[in-house]
């Protein structure tokens, strides 16, 4: 394995591990655990779990790489606050995107030749990416990882 | 730039853009605040930032390259929960060791050469290195940049 190959290696793991992580805390809260906001005003587990598939789904299109699956979450977990728009989504129903989608996204990061990872992704222009060549593919799956995490810390408050 | 050195930049870049917005968000939440509990029955503020300088101040430790600053956290804000022990520290003063301790984390990680990231860290003995080379420095620094966010995601709920 060369050092190239090991540190990209590092950053799928990293995801694989919080992706494994996230779904069995997914697991162990019920349907009624996910109603409730994770603090006093703040947003509830459903709203983050929506909000998580949402930006999941959407890591396809940003790598340039698919299609989102379930553009019809965006509205109302990313672009609106929580509570401000009826979900399109039962819980049921997204524990069932959570586990489809994530099953995908693995399936994609895993099977992405080592050197595509270094490619600009959708949101530069090559002239951007020219500029900062840090701007690539790998940059968005450390960012979506961090990002995921954050609100892991979150919804783990919900586990009693 | 080589494709080695661009991914590496990037775990490093990832650290210092969660330790920029933790400093940020840490600045903006009061010696009160961080007395509350995140959520209710939870960690307070107070002890999610003494957790997260004592698991940062040990970095150099773990990853070979100096020693712990302020072990005397390790007990109240490690190995025992919330509230079991009396902090040896009061808010102001581990707003200091906060500072201290991410200024001095950001210069070791910013100084060290590419090549000895790939080393292996002190908690890993030569043969299991060997057999795994996947558990190196950078996994300690992506590993704790994961739970840096999982911790601030839930700090960030203090804010009003």
């Amino acid at each position: 394995m060369n050092p190239r190959s090991i540190v990209t290696q590092l950053a799928i793991n990293q995801w694989e591990l919080v992706s494994r992580r996230a779904t069995q805390l997914l697991n162990q809260l019920s349907n009624e655990a996910l109603d409730r906001p994770v603090a006093p005003g703040k947003n509830t587990g459903k709203y983050i779990v929506g909000h998580l598939i949402a930006i999941h789904d959407a890591m396809p299109s940003i790598l340039g790489l698919g299609e989102s699956k379930y553009p019809e979450l965006v509205d109302c977990y990313v672009k609106q606050a929580d509570g401000l728009v009826n979900s399109p989504k039962t819980v049921p129903e997204l524990r069932q995107l959570w586990d489809e989608t994530h099953m995908r996204i693995g399936k994609l990061i895993n099977s992405l030749p080592e050197d595509d990872w270094l490619l600009r992704h959708t949101t530069m222009t090559d002239d951007e990416f020219n500029t900062n060549p840090l701007r690539n593919r790998l940059s968005i799956l450390l960012t979506r990882t961090n990002h995921f995490s954050y609100h892991i810390g979150q919804l783990r408050l919900l586990l009693s």
